[in-house]
């Protein structure tokens, strides 16, 4: 079943072509991503396409740099969007109580939702995606960048294009660590020793260990990658994004 | 293409046959769902399948008696969840620093994508689905329901079951009412109403009107189906089990 290939046959691509995406392709897999299930038929999302060179330049500095951000010819940030859907209430009479956490968390569902559906469409054309995780870190950054108006948050971004390379696959870990059945069984220690044990014994992570000369891959993880300190930083910024954009209000 | 018509041809099922989903085709669309791209590849999500038909009736209950949770043979619930990597770095002698606001939403990012990806490879098989919006309302329950540990927030669920009805796909807006170049261009008065043309003069919403005895579509979501004041009791509730859940902690 070509879908279910798709899908299972994914991988995060950091290398691209500089080839551009034929306007037909790119209109037909953002397409694809309006069709995703959307809260009430709301659609209370955004997408902003960015091809200029400049302004992807531009984005990759705010992106810590991550080159393939300049390199790949479309970059697309979802955002959550309720400032169109207030403006309709508004033009209609009707008034809209959509400046709260849960119209916030409601759009930002909506929107990755979405940008799933437009990974999924993208690779089925043979071309090649990364996400983002640096959107929520700069969503303050990129609100400028973007002139987003109260209402609008980013929330992940798609790299977009043909892939310059052919990564093996990577590792996840075994579905049984993953899925429960009618309760959450809390993991043992046993449980975890097991559930991790294909992925400490890589030679990828032999070498990120000796790299980082560090005891394990869990401390690659919380001493280098997603620090304690960086996380309740990006937070604090993340709060007030959302905080600023006019999703906090209370009674 | 398989995939991109899998993808446009997505309709929202919310009537379902009572046969059983076979082993096989659960577990090949949920290894669908785990191949979806994950930050750094933590993976950081959990999916709880409930087939029991007592547990079923109670998450019925729970999902404010739509009925489909129980007519249906597989509901499938997605958490954000920090608890089994936590587990795994305590146990590592790595301090886990992933109990704050921007973890919760890497993790509910990465939960959010195996969902749709989940929601494709289920359609590709001929399944219907449909998303229960209750679970961000109804958080904190379904926390109680599924034992669920700190570390763990329900973010979304699936109903998923072979349909037994055949709907007519339901509108989108226009395209260029979604997508926004280089820069988020602001929407005129003219814009809106153009955008919303289409959704407003289709019969269903003449009949939704007639029915709720309000003067336009907007009116139908304010007045009945997201006011001010629902939205505003589940952010509080949602904000809170967030923070009941362990991340919400500060410097």
């Amino acid at each position: 079943m070509e879908t279910i290939k798709t899908l299972l046959n994914h991988k995060t691509i950091r290398n691209y072509k500089s080839d551009p995406i034929g306007q037909e392709v790119l209109d037909e897999i953002l397409e694809a991503g309006f069709r995703a299930s959307t809260t009430g038929n709301m659609q209370v999302y955004s997408v902003i396409v960015s091809k200029d060179p400049e302004k992807r330049k531009a984005l990759c500095e705010l992106h810590f740099g991550q080159k393939m951000v300049e390199q790949a010819p479309v970059i697309l940030t979802f955002c959550a969007d309720f400032n169109r859907f207030n403006k309709w209430c508004r033009q209609r009479d009707a008034d809209p109580g959509y400046d709260n956490f849960l119209s916030f968390f409601t759009a930002a569902i909506d929107a990755l939702l979405v940008a799933q559906n437009v990974a999924v469409a993208a690779e089925a054309h043979g071309l090649g995606i990364c996400y983002l995780g640096t959107t929520t870190y700069q969503a303050g950054k990129l609100v400028d960048f973007f002139g987003l108006p109260e209402g609008v948050v980013p929330v992940t971004t798609l790299v977009v294009g043909y892939p310059a390379e052919d990564p093996d696959q990577v590792d996840r870990l075994p579905a049984e660590g993953l899925v429960h059945h009618e309760t959450y069984r809390d993991y043992s220690s046993e449980d975890i020793d097991r559930i991790y044990r294909i992925k400490e014994s890589l030679p990828l992570t032999a070498s990120l260990i000796e790299e980082n000369q560090l005891e394990n891959l869990a401390q690659i993880f919380t001493v280098k990658r997603y620090t304690r300190k960086d996380n309740l930083h990006f937070s604090r910024l993340l709060l007030d994004v959302i905080h600023q954009q006019g999703f906090m209000n209370h009674d």
